[in-house]
C-alpha cells in the first residue's frame, strides 16, 4: 500500500479526554475515531489490526472444533423473556422499538439466540458435542464509556457456545476453550492468566476470566506469580482427548479476580510468589449447565431415550478490546510496538527522497519483491520530512522499517530498523530484501 | 470439514411463507434462520458463502484504489440533522434512544458519517482523490420484509464514498466504481447490467443501478439485449487512466429502471433487441457532488488556495442480498448450483460406507490430499443413507462431488460428479484427486 493512496490521519497530540496510553496511541496513530460516546469508527490502520486479531481468534476456535456462524446484532425481546433476562438485565441493554411497535434489543451477548437456534435443529445426543461461535458487533450501554475501545459501547466480540449431553462432556468442552484461549492470547504476544471469576449476568457454576496484567487494568487481581510466565500449551494436541491435566496445571496455582478473592488462600502462597496487581479482562468462559436450556426447552434425547436439557457453556473474547490490551502491554514513548502476528503491515518502506530516480527505483523494486514474497508493505512515498516519516513509522508500530536514502543507496546499501529494539543495521539492499522476505510475520 | 462435526441443518421442506426459490433454498440448505421479521442468523454454510462474496467485493474495491475502514452500526441523530436527512428519512430509519436519552439510529447508509470523518482530517486537494469504503451491517426498517435476504431489515452492505476536488475528477472516481462493479459481479457468475436509475433518498445528478435479470425481480427494467451478455472489462486496466470509453460502451445502449424509463427512447431500439424484464438490484452508484459536503462543511483547499466543498459520490453493493441473486440465477430442481468463486466448499467428499476400512482409508487420503492442495472439502462421513447424502450434496450446491463407494473402490475407482451439469465420470482415485487439486476454484 502506498501511503499517498492510504488514509492514515496521524495526530500530533491525543485529545485530552484520552486517559490511558492505548487510547491515546490509537487516536494518535489514526486507528480509530470516536463517533459517539463509546462508539468508534475503525480507520484503515485500526481495521487492519482488528482483522488480524479476529483471524487468530477464528483459527484457534476452529482448531478446537468450534464451528462459525453469524447471528444478527438485533434480537427479539421475547426471546430474552424466555430466559427471564429481559427484565433482569439492567440499563446496559439497549432496548429498541421498531416501526410496528415490536420490542427489539441490540444483543449484548447471545445465549438466548444460540439456544433458540440449537433447539430448532438438534434433537439427539448423537449430534453432540457441538460448539457454535460467532464474531459480531455487540452493544452494552455502559453508563460511563471510557478508555477508548477498552470499555466501549459498540464492541466486537467472539462468543462461543457449547452443547453437551452431560456434565462431564460439558466440562471437556470447557477445557477445550480454556486451552484454546491460552494459545490464542499467546499468539498475540499477550501473557493472559486464567483466574477464577464471578459469573455475573451470564450465571453458572464455573467461570474463568483471562486477565492481562497492566497498571491501567480496571480490576484488582491476585495470583501466584509463576502463572504469568507459564508457556502456552501449543496447538499440537488431541483436542478431543483429555485436556484436564493442562487445565489442572493452571488451576492448581492460586489466581482470582477481586470478586472471588480468598485472602486466606492467597496468604498461603509463599510471600515472594504472591502477585497482587491490576488486570484487563480479555476473555471470560462460563459453564452454566441447564440455566438456559431448561427454561428455553433445549432438550436432547439421551442414549437412554430420555429427553434432557442440554448442558451449556459460553466463551467470550473481547476482540476490539484486545487491541487496547496489546498496546497497553507493548509500547514505548515513541508509539505502538505491534507483535508480528497482529501488525497491520509487516514492513514500512521509507523513501527518504521521493523523486530521486535511484531512490524511487530501489523502493519500487523492494516493494514489488516483498509483496511478491507475501509481506505486506506500507510504502511511505510522501514528500514529508525525514523526521516526520520516522516519527510516524515509530508511532504506528510496524515491526520493521526499511529506509532507503540517497547516500546509503549510492553504496548499494539500505538501512533496516527493528521497531521493538530500535536496532539499526546497514546492509546491501538485496540481502535486506532477502531477509525480510523470510521474516516470520 | 467433517460433516459429523459441522452444523448443517438441512430441511426437507421450506416454510410456506418463503415465496421465492432463493429464499426456499437458503432455508432448506441450512444457510440462514429467521430470528425476527427480516433479521436472519447466518448458519455456517450461509456464512461461508457470505464471506466469499464479501471477499470478492473487497478485492475489486482495493484494486480500484478504494481503502477499507469500518464505521459503527449506530450513529448520532445529530449527525443526520447536519445534512437534513434525520427528519427527511422516513420510517425505514430505526431510531433509538440510549440510557442518557441521546438519540441514535441504526445506520441505513453512511454518507453523513464518512463526510464527518473526511472533514476531520482532510484539508487539501493534495490528499485527493480519496475513496473510503466499509462492509458493515445496516438496518432499514422495511414495512414488509420479504424474500429472505433479498429484502431483509438487517443486511450486509459494502458502501464506498469518493472525495474529489472537482466534477471531472469525481466523474473519474464514478467511472472507477462503475468498471469495478462490472468486474465484481462477473466474478460471481452474475450478468449485471448497469441501468440509469433514480437517485432516491441519497440524492444527486447521476446514478446507475446494477441489475441482475430474474423473473422474481422486484422492479421492471428495460434495456438493449446486447448489454446482458457483454463481457466484463477485466482487471488489467490503468485504474487511474481514462475509463470513460469502457463506461461509454455500456451507456451508449439504452438501459433504465422503471422510474427512469423513457418509452420513446426504448421504442427507438430495433424491436428484436428490446428487452423488457424484471430485475434484482445488486449495486447502486451515485454522483451527488456537494449535496453533503456543502451543508456539512467538508471543504478542501484547491490549487488556487480557495476552500471549496468536496465533490462526492457513493457506491453500494448489497452483499447479503447477492446470495439471493446468485441463487435465483443459478439453481435447478435439486437445489443450488454455486459458481466456483463463491462456493462454500470446493468439493463434497461422500463416503458411501463409513466404517468400511477401504472406504474410510480412501476418503481420509483424499481429504488430506485435497486439503493440502488448498481445496476446501466437506467430508460427508455420516451414517445417512446414500440417497440422503446425494440429495443433500445436490441441495447445498457444492461444485464437485467425489463419491467413494466399496464397489468402485475395489477396482481402484471413484466417481466424480459435476453439480452444474450432472456429468458423472468414473476414474482411478489418484487421477481424480490430481484433477480436483488443480481445479480453478
Amino acid at each position: 500500500m502506498r501511503l499517498s493512496r492510504y488514509f492514515l490521519p496521524v495526530l500530533k497530540e491525543a485529545p485530552a479526554d484520552a486517559q490511558i496510553v492505548s487510547h491515546q496511541l490509537m487516536l494518535r496513530a489514526g486507528m480509530i475515531r470516536q463517533e459517539a460516546a463509546g462508539i468508534y469508527a475503525w480507520l484503515p490502520l485500526g481495521l487492519a489490526v482488528l482483522r488480524k486479531v479476529e483471524q487468530i481468534v477464528r483459527e484457534e476456535m476452529n482448531r478446537a472444533g468450534a464451528v462459525e456462524l453469524l447471528m444478527p446484532t438485533l434480537q427479539l425481546a421475547d426471546l430474552w423473556r424466555e430466559s427471564g433476562r429481559y427484565d433482569a438485565y439492567g440499563p446496559e441493554m439497549l432496548r429498541i422499538v421498531d416501526r410496528h411497535e415490536r420490542e427489539l434489543l441490540y444483543g449484548p451477548t447471545n445465549e438466548e439466540m444460540i439456544t433458540e437456534i440449537f433447539r430448532s435443529y438438534v434433537k439427539s445426543y448423537k449430534d453432540l458435542p457441538t460448539n457454535l461461535y460467532h464474531i459480531q458487533w455487540k452493544f452494552r450501554d455502559e453508563r460511563r464509556p471510557r478508555f477508548g475501545v477498552m470499555r466501549g459501547r459498540e464492541f466486537f466480540m467472539k462468543d462461543a457456545y457449547s452443547f453437551d449431553v452431560d456434565e462431564p462432556s460439558a466440562r471437556a468442552a470447557y477445557n477445550r476453550m480454556f486451552v484454546a484461549y491460552l494459545n490464542l492470547f499467546a499468539r498475540m504476544g499477550l501473557k493472559a492468566v486464567p483466574m477464577r471469576a464471578d459469573t455475573g449476568p451470564i450465571g453458572g457454576d464455573l467461570s474463568h476470566e483471562f486477565i492481562v496484567l497492566a497498571e491501567t487494568g480496571e480490576s484488582a487481581v491476585f495470583c501466584h506469580k509463576d502463572l504469568v510466565e507459564m508457556p502456552a500449551p501449543g496447538t499440537d494436541l488431541d483436542w478431543f482427548g483429555d485436556l484436564q491435566p493442562i487445565v489442572d496445571g493452571r488451576t492448581a496455582l492460586y489466581a482470582a479476580t477481586e470478586e472471588m478473592h480468598d485472602e486466606a488462600a492467597f496468604d498461603a502462597i509463599p510471600e515472594g510468589d504472591r502477585l497482587s496487581a491490576r488486570g484487563i479482562e480479555v476473555g471470560h468462559i462460563f459453564y452454566f449447565g441447564e440455566k438456559y436450556s431448561k427454561p428455553m426447552k433445549a432438550f436432547v434425547t439421551g442414549p437412554d431415550g430420555v429427553d434432557k436439557p442440554v448442558h451449556m457453556g459460553s466463551y467470550g473474547v473481547g476482540v476490539s478490546r484486545l487491541l487496547g490490551a496489546i498496546i497497553e502491554a507493548s509500547h514505548d514513548d515513541a508509539g505502538i510496538i505491534w507483535p508480528e502476528s497482529v501488525a497491520p503491515f509487516d514492513v514500512v518502506l521509507i523513501n527518504m527522497r521521493p523523486g530521486d530516480e535511484a531512490c524511487d527505483k530501489a523502493c519500487d523494486e523492494a516493494y514489488a519483491a516483498l509483496t511478491k514474497a507475501g509481506r505486506s508493505v506500507l510504502y511511505d512515498d510522501t514528500d514529508d520530512r525525514a523526521g516526520a516519516k520516522f516519527a510516524r513509522a515509530d508511532l504506528i508500530g510496524v515491526p520493521r522499517q526499511l529506509i532507503v536514502g540517497p547516500k546509503s543507496l549510492a553504496e548499494g546499501n539500505v538501512e533496516l530498523k527493528v521497531r521493538a529494539t530500535g536496532e539499526r543495521t546497514t546492509a546491501p539492499i538485496q540481502s535486506v530484501i532477502a531477509e525480510l522476505s523470510q521474516a516470520n510475520a
